[in-house]
């Protein structure tokens, strides 16, 4: 690595958006959760794809390491630089290149967050529907695969990127799919960027689905005795092919700390959080059909938000649980894992994962996403103890191994980064070696976000 | 390539289930199109994972090609040898191995056929979605990434394979995917194999999402004044959010070759065939929606096929289409081209086709899924006329060209084999040569299917 020729030549093209400034390299070394890691030697504030692609042609000819970076929202320090070299942050490429309401799609630049796509899009009738809670940038959600509270019926990130641009390692750019609904021509780029956490390319341009805002929107907030009448319930009523624009859960813990933090005052029970779009007459069959649903499975305090104010509240409720449930435990720092199954085997994930949890000092309450079998443990560890961190790996590596024993994935919605690293080779096996290999071959210096995803050369 | 010594090592393997005889080698080398090449040297019929295994490992072995075969019924040649060698025909793999209805998921082997794995599923209010139109393996639908008449409700192979079992070229077998509904763990290998045509591995098991029986469905066949009214209307319907299950047209042509061959009376002009799945009540709705909106569009000659047995003739009359067609010129070979733009753009693609068609002596129907933008000529060419035959050559590429000057795609569905590789760069450019370097780490012998999909070596 010759690092300082490298950010000479950055410089050159870049001049001021090129900072060495200690403070903005300790800001790209931050993590929203338990990990950290020393800071990248600089940081690129690139304006366009050609000044991306001529930062990755220096990086390689100085063999310098690139690490791509959104709005740092990401949860397995997947934008954390290990090896040093240069982060590029994506900050000033966050424009809408161009809105095609006939076509449902829109083409935006990476550094775009998904709420201000969404309040440019707000008199369109369109929307994107993609909602991890966080304010993430739109290429951070594509590479790291993000979903959350509505893939259940609009899909996740895999679903809603029809396209890409990509700089790869070497500086050539690549597009991947097309403007047309679907193709059958060649090897599927853009599924292979995305999620592939800034290991492959860099993502300098997405072209996403978009969804007509819903004429209807209807949600519910219910109580079930326990987690197996909550998920049996949610299988039927997917079964019955009743579409739930969100299904979400929370534990008996989530729904202490949430109405703590929100004032609310729901019994401290598994709830189900539900919302349904669609006409008037259709949300209103669903919440009808639904309600008859929950009540077969023991639900009680059944209670409609019609009202937007109210929905807004529930949801607001919803995405502040991890704020909640940190301040359940003052100076507490969040290990946020999660982990995702088959949603016949959820309800047992999810108390096998409580067990643990009441034989633990640690503190964890569970919610997550029902309708995808996705659900999160919020750690609360005391981060000056390392006794706390060790119990903390413990109960994240029995949750990862779980999920695998019970026919799932150690990871739905939140990525490998460096957490999660250990899991791959028992997750994929075989599988692993080949997605090594795809690496070699697309990156054969292994510059782009060295230390992640695939086994170290 | 020591072909005589990897056969009979297969041999030992297999006994009778390697054929070496002219018949069967023959059957392997018939497309359903204007497309030909030799037979194969031999047809295997393999009963298992570790049988296809073992012919990987002989075949790398004695540097043999390997080919696989599922029902025969692909459009662009992609199951034909074309460097000779082993053609691997999955008709012995037919089994389910797993239901899981309350995971809405099924695990299969490859040479399972649609149709098969429907009449199986009857009783269990679930079906598999993806139909398109022939009854083809599902192995070999998720190699070429089929999609069809219910793609724009229920999506294409890409959005239906949950989970794959794949034989790499030199015997590993790796699993791709979970059963659990999403995953963010590394990069998406399901995907990478969907649509690959059997270029970097040989499918050997899939796990399907199945989808809910819907309770009600209602159908209708609708006229429309010319192409942009019926695409219009289309457009129009989708922006409102009433979900299409199926959504077809056909041209004036299209309609005439139905008319002849299904007894059917139509006016020659283009038609709309539009399906809804849902409630009594929801379906209801949306066939008043949509006929206000097709009212708008000059749509006229309304008639809705609310009995089962008037809809089934619907559908057989639009999966006879092809048949029907190519009976309009008795002793004519389809040439079957598919291309797929942005909804936007899809009355002038159609339009410009049929403008090129009217000055050709070669006559072509168009028919398609417009919901997709995904629309097929089947050029009507006499085999013995070398002139016929450029003529539809120079007829497809234009519509290839225009697809791609349209910000679409050279194929929707039928897929690249050997019939459209000489689009790839032009679609892909740079990312074409990705696609030659992922090729060769997987495959670094070029041994699966060689000719298709990359440039040759």
């Amino acid at each position: 690595m010759r690092i300082d020729a490298a950010l000479g030549d950055i410089e050159a093209v870049l001049g001021e958006r090129l900072s060495r400034s200690r403070p903005v390299r300790e800001q790209h070394a931050q993590s929203e959760t338990h990990l950290h890691a020393g800071p990248p030697d600089a940081v690129a504030f690139p304006r366009s794809t050609a000044e991306v692609a001529r930062i990755a042609e220096i990086c390689t000819a100085h063999r310098v390491p690139m690490v791509g970076w959104g709005a740092g929202t990401s949860l397995e320090g997947h934008a954390l630089a290990l090896k040093g070299g240069v982060t590029i942050d994506f900050a000033q490429m966050d424009r809408i290149l161009e809105l095609r309401p006939e076509d449902m799609i829109v083409r935006v630049q990476p550094g775009l967050t998904r709420e201000g796509l969404n309040a440019a899009l707000r008199d369109t009738g369109l929307f994107f529907p993609v909602d991890p809670g966080a304010d993430a940038s739109l290429g951070g959600m594509a590479a790291t695969r993000a979903s959350g509270t509505t893939a259940v019926r609009y899909g996740t990130m895999r679903d809603n990127v029809l396209g890409l641009e990509v700089v790869l390692s070497d500086g050539r750019v690549i597009r991947t799919g097309t403007a047309a609904p679907k193709s059958s021509s060649g090897y599927d780029l853009t599924a292979l960027m995305v999620g592939s956490e800034g290991t492959l390319g860099l993502i300098t341009e997405l072209t996403l689905r978009l969804h007509g805002q819903p004429e209807a929107v209807s949600a519910a907030v219910c109580a079930f005795p326990d987690m197996g009448a909550a998920v049996g319930c949610v299988i039927e009523t997917i079964q019955h092919g009743i579409p739930m624009a969100r299904i979400e859960f929370l534990d008996a813990a989530s729904v202490t700390a949430c109405n703590a933090y929100a004032q609310m005052e729901m019994p401290a029970v598994p709830h189900l959080l539900i919302e349904f779009h669609g006409t008037e007459a259709g949300v209103a069959e669903q919440a009808e059909r639904f309600g008859e649903i929950a009540a077969e499975h023991g639900s009680a305090d059944f209670q409609w938000a019609t009202r937007t104010e109210d929905r807004a509240r529930l949801w607001k409720m919803r995405h502040a649980a991890y704020r909640a449930c940190l301040a359940l435990r003052p100076g507490a720092e969040g290990w946020v894992t999660d982990v995702c199954v088959p949603i016949s085997r959820l309800a047992e994930a999810v108390e096998e994962t409580q067990a643990d949890l009441a034989a633990s000092p640690v503190p964890g309450p569970i919610l997550g996403h029902v309708g995808d079998g996705n659900f999160h443990a919020i750690l609360l560890v005391d981060p000056q103890s390392a006794e706390e961190l060790a119990e903390a790996k413990r109960l994240s590596g029995r949750m990862a191994e779980r999920a695998l024993r019970l026919g799932g994935t150690v990871t739905g919605e939140h990525g490998i980064g460096f957490g999660k690293l250990g899991y791959m080779e028992a997750e994929h096996g075989a599988g692993w070696a080949v997605m090594g290999a795809i690496k070699q071959a697309l990156d054969p210096l292994g510059l782009l976000n060295p230390g992640k995803m695939v086994a170290s050369a």
